[in-house]
């Protein structure tokens, strides 16, 4: 770590790797506070460097456990590693706070470990967002696996795992009816299949129903994806699951649908900040918030519907913000 | 069903229910097209007459088959019933559409229920606001019962369930991981609890954890959501679950508390609706859209960052829609 001018800005300790500019960093792009899109832009140049692992699957799978197991895998290979935690089931808090609590004890100890846990704030949204944001800064940071996990299947979280470099589902035996559930969406994104608690039963009809869904799926690039048995509890399978996700990249990084894929991710980060920014500046005046209150208290009451209450939110005279 | 005359206009036949109308109105509203508006707000004074009840759970937990139950029970009622199943996790149309064909089975035959799939459509959002929107299509069209299904726990999802009049969470015995992974936000949204596949082991456990992670959460309204066991596939529990359904719906339209939960209700759906609106306006012109192709491939060739991306498409002068 270079030491720093005392007057160093946010963006260039972040960049350093000082991991309490990381943390307020990741606050910043959390609240949507103003000076984020400029700390953002600050610390473009310093990211792209880091591999991000986005690991996926139905709540009960075990991905915690599994994401910590690789941690420590890649740690004791040199690895700076930073974990966002997505945890979008928790409007209120308690669930991201104590996620973190608990893995503190495993990872939190050592240095090279960033965790983060990322909650759903307010109803402007911008969770999907944020999280990506996170990661950049993690990054930008030096960190040079970044594995972002979300809870839950749906379709914000499906965005921030497909927004990875490398998508891995995790699935549990005896699960037909949850992979009947998660069929199509997941399929087309996952990289890698990871069915983990393998000493369980049913392992085997498991992964010939993975097999067979998998062979239906349609895939343009060409990669197979690899089925990966672990038992995260026991730390067995994550070396081949370390292996896998370096196949992958190894050999997405030579196909020109890296680029396709790249592209793709890009737009949608395009949108996904275009919406959340469009929505603020509408909303940044007090009277158009006042506005809001009293527009949906009469929807509520049902005196209007609430497509004639959002026109009249958006023919107010537009008050472009200075930021 | 009233008879119309031929030129009746799309809004006066879902008003009197007939069920091609019904489906036309629901594809307009999913596909976001431009007469979308002028028909929700058409139907609007025929709203908010049916019973909105939101289930929601894990993948796996069984809630299609919960539903369905829960229909043929309403239908023995002479209800009519509608069905929104929101399959957010296949973003490439398979799974919605096979989940439609399977129920075509059990219910599809019988005119007095009408089941829809709403499936995420490009990357322009607006599945929760669609959604919505299908439901108010349903309760104008004279459907006394809608029931609206949302797979995975993600954040669009827990909205949608949260925009019911009732919300139900599914649960499964031996989820103990589940139910620590979903815990603080599903249990706040929670009206009743169901515990479905009753027979198997662990139902004990399962009961005794709910029933402690409820007891932490408090609930400002009064009500302490039951516990349902309910064995779906036997068609076990369902009439107790309808009874519960209907001990929420009365014990809620007596407090104030009803008011606070439609207006945060009526403040989402304006929210969602709202920044819908404003992206297709922003995006709506050939220039602007052209202009995000070419961003995204500057981002994702790493040329420019993010934000200053949308700093562009936002600096283009606003070319206001008529529409």
């Amino acid at each position: 770590m270079k030491s720093l001018a005392d007057n160093a800005s946010l963006g260039e300790r972040v960049a350093t790797g000082d991991t309490r500019a990381v943390a307020r960093a990741i606050s910043k792009v959390e609240d949507g506070s103003q000076d984020a899109a400029q700390l953002m832009k600050e610390l473009f140049p310093y990211t792209g460097q880091g591999l991000v692992i986005g690991i996926t699957g139905a709540p009960g799978a075990g991905k915690s456990t599994l994401v910590d197991k690789l941690a420590l895998l890649y740690r004791g290979r040199e690895d700076r590693v930073g974990i966002v935690a997505v945890d979008p089931s928790s409007p209120f808090s308690g669930g991201a706070i104590l996620g973190d609590r608990i893995r503190m004890q495993a990872l939190g100890l050592d240095r090279g470990v960033f965790i983060r846990s990322m909650a759903t704030r307010g109803n402007l949204g911008g969770l999907a967002r944020a999280t990506v944001d996170a990661v950049s800064i993690l990054d930008a940071a030096g960190y040079s696996k970044v594995i972002v996990e979300t809870v839950g299947v749906g379709q914000d979280e499906v965005e921030i795992v497909k927004a990875a470099d490398v998508c891995v589902v995790v699935l549990v035996p005896g699960m037909g009816d949850d992979i009947q559930a998660i069929k199509a969406g997941i399929m087309e994104i996952g990289d890698i299949f990871v069915i983990n608690k393998a000493d369980r039963e049913g392992v085997y009809a498991t992964e010939k129903e993975l097999e067979a869904l998998l062979s239906l799926a349609s895939r343009e690039n060409g990669w197979e994806p690899p089925i990966i048995k672990t038992i995260a509890t026991e730390n067995k399978g994550v070396v081949e699951l370390a292996a896998a996700v370096q196949g992958y990249r190894d050999f997405h990084f030579q196909t020109d649908l890296g680029n396709k894929r790249r592209r793709a991710i890009a737009r949608w980060r395009i949108l996904e900040l275009l919406r959340e920014k469009l929505v603020s500046r509408t909303l940044a005046s007090d009277s158009a918030s006042e506005k809001l209150d009293r527009l949906a208290d009469e929807v509520a009451r049902r005196q209007r519907d609430p497509y004639s209450a959002v026109e009249e939110l958006m023919s107010q005279k537009s008050v472009v913000s200075s930021q």
